[in-house]
């Protein structure tokens, strides 16, 4: 397949789908009339300012009757103290952890606002590939968790590498804490070729420094929440610790950022990041968490699994897909799990219902201002040998003849190598930890057969090479 | 000054100046063409290639007569062996440092082509600045040293963040090294406003990746030499390495990038490409070496003394002066020197004489494949008091009254702190530095008296704040 260029401009306009829920009036209604609001329609709005051109779309559900709560949660307490922050920007809040994530801080009683592009929706359609579970647009995934719960999340689609756009949302919205999942978050998919490494550089990048000057500019007190990834640390011969390490040398101490060395262009992207936002709580008094996320799996979260239309995505593909994921689906439709070289690859890996509880721990429990503090976001860690034996003994239990079978790494990495991070800060604010048992593997594996019919086995092997890279866009093996 | 807004699409296209120096033919000479012209006349064409679009314009200038070659230096030899690199990309080869740098190595026997895109004139317009001395244009700085010197120096005008204007200059002129000064060098620069920042980054990093991918694609046996920065290091409280510490920490031990406290959004993208650059050496072989260059103080090499035409620019405003070359023009004019805060701040210097030595010591002893390494580009340590104490010094002998006043610190950094930063890498190589001697500041001092008919004192004070930076592009006070 010859692949489309991609999109290297970073505006996007309201999209025709958008504004076909467009209806009068003209103006986007402030969040307390949006919150307020008695229709029963759903309204969805085009912000146009009469003095001031916008690309902001604003989204509200708001549906008579249905307003059950279904949902618990040890942290409900959080939406009536006071003294907690109460509104959540989620931007990217459309991806596989961001709608989780809003869905989670939106039961949980927050006020929540979903920024998003819906680029990734396009990469799918660029790439040709697909979730393995069937999702619904933005638009009627908000609009079911208002006729679930009764709960309102405002829609944001635009672009945050425009600045306009998120200052307008910024503005309309005045959020306590804006947590930010939304990057090119695919170490893969910035491999492809020059195009995609400088895009993912430059969405990335951008887009964190208009979020951190939106910050400084509109919302000096709201606290960042950042998605880094653990993949920023690589794999150093000593023990990783949370963001910061103490040295002594020559004789003098000094505790200093940790040192980075990420091994793809979407992963040194999260280490500018860091840089940038770090020098701003220093400069400008800025509060951040940097979330260092380890590999995440899993796809229900309490809110998600309510209806099929908040189902959440599921990436199973060579580009998009992470291991664990990706075995599970390969078990189910009696695929060789593919290793990559010699299998001693090991990292943190966290189900999703932990990722959320993560980010709300950390909006619970903001930053100072001028602190930028990082924590390490997995629960365990394992190599992948040792999940392909885990998903061959889960898969056994249900039947299925699992073979693993090693292939050429793709990737340039370490695939024997020491490795011991630590995780500790989390745990410390109140995370309480889905492990991953046998049980919860075999819920895994049952979710991937259930679907099975929906998988397409030219998107489970790896086509993306980390030598081979092309200067020129190239097409992709799918 | 309301100020015109940045250019931020990276693409130029030939500029009108270089156009009109056009003449048939329409295709590019090769290099040997280039070099083997017996033309008596200055020909500039733009190489229009029949059946592709191409930006590329090249330079050559080859009058008949006029060969002589005055200049000895200690490495002339470099040209003799057959073993070493020859033929020099110098990206951003306009500028301050990439002027001094092209016509040192043009001199020294190397093949040099100049790749810039002129940005750093543009920027003088747009904040109504100017250098010290007058600086002919590039087009004229090239023919003058062709006609002093027999020497050409190819030119190749444009953007290196336009990949395909990039990918032409490589082809065409198919690089032995790759000096890369070609980014945006001002930390003040990039802290006027959001926009300025922004321009920053994805410049430096953008073009960068830019020039990774091209030495990829169409040189890689190219060794990349890549300015960055002493500031990438901030002022740690331990001794600053050159790029590398090993680290011993609960009972094991590694060698790890050394960590970085950048305090700009421009040192932050050098920060930026070091972390890429790495990753490009690891994953597909390119050989690089890191310059993390110091203050650069002086004006005159012994190329650019050579006749007024090839005279260097000398910053001494708010926004592009550096410390030592500022405090001269100031003593010179009897303005006070404008220590920012405590004047505790300690920093490496170097003069410009070494910042060429350096840059021809890394291409003649090139990294080997695969190899990042980095050298800490400078030859002594002062702290701003000190300098302002020199000056002082060096201004009484002249029969100056010189007085020195602390200004409010306009950036976020330390006053007072512990720094001690190795050197010793470029001098096992063979530099032999020019130390800041009482002489040296004499001749300094009396070049700044020479001009100062010239000096616009209004451009003296510092004019940007780390603090209040806008988000909005904004009046910078000139």
């Amino acid at each position: 397949m010859k692949m489309a260029h991609l999109i290297t401009n970073c505006s996007f306009s309201t999209s025709p789908a958008v504004q076909t829920f467009s209806s009068s009036p003209n103006y986007c209604r402030s969040v307390g009339q949006l919150q307020n609001s008695k229709s029963s329609n759903l309204s969805l709005k085009s912000c146009s300012r009469r003095q001031k051109k916008s690309y902001v779309s604003c989204a509200s559900a708001a549906v008579q009757g249905q307003t059950q709560t279904p949902l618990t949660g040890s942290q409900q307490a959080y939406e009536h103290s006071s003294s907690k922050p109460k509104k959540v920007m989620v931007i990217g809040g459309d991806g596989y952890c961001g709608w989780a994530t809003a869905l989670h801080l939106s039961n949980k009683g927050y006020e929540v606002a979903i920024v998003d592009n819906l680029v990734r929706r396009l990469f799918d359609h660029q790439l040709g590939l697909d979730s393995l579970t069937p999702i619904t647009s933005i638009q009627n995934r908000v609009r079911r968790w208002k006729s679930l719960t009764g709960k309102t999340i405002q829609l944001f689609i635009g672009d945050i590498c425009d600045f306009e756009f998120l200052s307008e949302a910024f503005k309309s919205f005045e959020p306590d804490a804006a947590v930010h999942f939304g990057e090119q978050r695919s170490a893969p998919y910035s491999m492809i070729d020059r195009s995609r490494a400088v895009y993912t550089q430059h969405n990335n990048v951008i887009g964190t420094l208009n979020v951190l000057f939106a910050i400084k500019e509109y919302s000096d007190e709201c606290h960042l929440v950042k998605l880094g990834t653990m993949g920023e640390y690589g794999t150093p011969n000593i023990d990783i610790e949370e963001g910061f390490i103490t040295i002594t040398h020559n004789g003098r101490t000094d505790t200093l950022p940790y040192p980075k060395q990420a091994s793809s262009f979407y992963h040194l992207s999260k280490v500018h990041d860091s840089h940038n936002i770090a020098f701003t709580c220093k400069a400008w008094g800025i509060r951040a968490t940097d979330l260092n996320q380890g590999v995440v799996y899993g796809v229900r979260t309490d809110e998600t699994a309510l209806h099929e239309e908040l189902s959440n995505r599921f990436d199973y593909d060579g580009v998009f897909g992470t291991a664990l994921n990706r075995f599970c689906v390969q078990a189910a439709v009696g695929h060789p799990l593919t290793v990559y070289g010699k299998g001693g690859q090991t990292r943190g890996y966290l189900d999703i219902r932990d990722t959320v509880q993560c980010v709300e721990l950390a909006i619970a429990n903001p930053a100072k201002p001028g602190e930028f503090r990082v924590f390490n976001q997995f629960t365990e860690q394992f190599s992948v040998n040792e999940l392909a034996k885990l998903v061959t003994a889960a898969g056994a239990k249900l039947g299925l003849e699992v073979q693993t079978k090693s292939v050429p790494n793709p990737r340039v990495e370490a695939e024997e190598h020491y490795y011991n991070a630590k995780h500790t800060k989390l745990i410390e604010l109140g995370l309480v930890p889905h492990l991953l048992s046998d049980s919860l593997l075999d819920s895994l594996l049952n979710f991937a057969i259930q679907y099975k019919d929906r998988v397409d086995t030219a998107q489970i092997m790896p086509s993306v090479s980390w030598k081979k890279m092309g200067a020129k866009p190239r097409t992709v093996s799918v």
